[in-house]
């Protein structure tokens, strides 16, 4: 049997009763090594513990993909795919761009998938065949935007600075044909192109567990999820997330060198 | 007499009920120019002509000064100034952290401010003696945070491609010092150092409108804002925020050339 909403919703809920109470404690997360007391990490290992024991518990024949305790079974026909807090740097900085991430690979495509934001209350889920957003405005049926032209797209991508060579180029070449583009979002610009607010998302060097959960969010909102040579995107690397076929074409004929 | 609270929340009140229904309503805002249909300049402007209108009722001989509908009295005791949205482009992006900024002026000294965040619920308020946090989590007094080491620091600024020339220069010195930099964040930047979560923030090109009201939220936390020369920031220009007044100098050292 597979999992459903419900299943889904303890996860994010059992994640977001270690991640919130140690988001925007303030100083402690600065002077970690003078009181060797480091909140995101202990809120994301502490995060990812609760995830996997309720899988464990009630998938025991599935594996685990997870960012903080390690791998089973991967070769099993259904993988978890966790990243307790996806953008430790935002959760650092007191931004609530960062998200539980939890996807499930069925012979390694992703087919369910969660984003949550606990403290702005947004919960993003694909079923299996549509995506759904709850959170402040209520709860939605999402899908991504008609925008068919670069020069017409918002762009998203965490940080212009982890891309160097090649990938740099390409990188900016996408960058100075759209109409918008921002940083520093991770997981938040892929839930905001599933619910149709952004049109592209291009990153580098991700893990699998980076976008694992993201990708059906995304597909099952119109979108479409790809590498940078337009193969999956399962186990992460360079990947463009686009709002529809033909703007992914456009940049991805200038990402694929 | 001078505005209490209440009446804070009545301006925040207002211009929310104008923003947020305009807030992540998707492909209009991309095909504004076939639509004719703008909703970030429509909510912009509204959310101004709210605020405009309750104090012109209750302060009829206090200037104005606003992004959007000019200004009035700008030599009187009192001046209030406003962005009704700081961060159109996070507006557009559907990303929450744009927010709404009033400032009460007094012979030229920014002695109250406020901002809102009306997605997230988030209220920042300076009354001019404390600043004050409503929102997830509850209430609370702010102060901002005891590091005092540009390579402890936590440093935002809204994008460095806003910088050039010897500007950019000396930004990115103390970029290059700093434990973790971000970008792409505006007011909320601001808000956050008030309320500890944030070192240091640096801007390039402000105007009155975009500073205003988050002076006094960092000064009555206990921070410290200036411009790039260690002058007053209340008309803008290159700015730079601080947690405490050895920050500070640190950064300003750099900066100022």
């Amino acid at each position: 049997m597979l999992p459903d909403r419900a299943f889904f919703d303890r996860l994010a809920d059992a994640a977001k009763a270690e991640t919130l109470p140690r988001f925007r404690i303030g100083t402690s997360v600065v002077n970690k090594l003078e009181s060797g007391f480091d909140p995101v990490t202990e809120a994301d290992q502490s995060a990812e513990a609760a995830i996997r024991a309720l899988i464990e518990a009630h998938f025991p024949d599935h594996g685990i993909l997870g960012e903080e305790h390690g791998n089973i079974g991967l070769d099993r026909e259904y993988v978890w795919v966790i990243d307790p807090i996806d953008g430790t740097r935002a959760f650092i900085s007191g931004l609530p761009v960062w998200g539980t991430l939890v996807g499930l690979y069925r012979n390694g495509d992703a087919v369910m998938g969660l984003m949550d934001q606990p403290f702005t209350g947004e919960r993003y889920f694909a079923d299996g065949t549509k995506s759904v957003y709850r959170g402040p405005g209520g709860e939605q049926v999402l899908s991504t935007r008609a925008c068919r032209s670069l020069d017409d797209a918002v762009l998203f991508t965490t940080s212009p600075h982890l891309y160097s060579g090649d990938l740099k180029t390409r990188y900016e070449t996408v960058q100075s044909k759209v109409r918008l583009f921002r940083y520093g979002c991770d997981c938040y610009a892929f839930a905001l192109l599933a619910a149709g607010h952004v049109d592209l998302v291009i990153e580098c060097g991700l893990k699998p567990y980076d976008v694992g959960g993201l990708i059906p969010l995304i597909e099952q909102a119109g979108g479409i999820v790809t590498n940078w040579q337009g193969g999956p995107a399962e186990m992460g690397g360079e990947v463009i997330a686009a709002g529809n076929a033909e703007l992914h074409a456009q940049a991805l004929e200038i990402l694929e060198g």
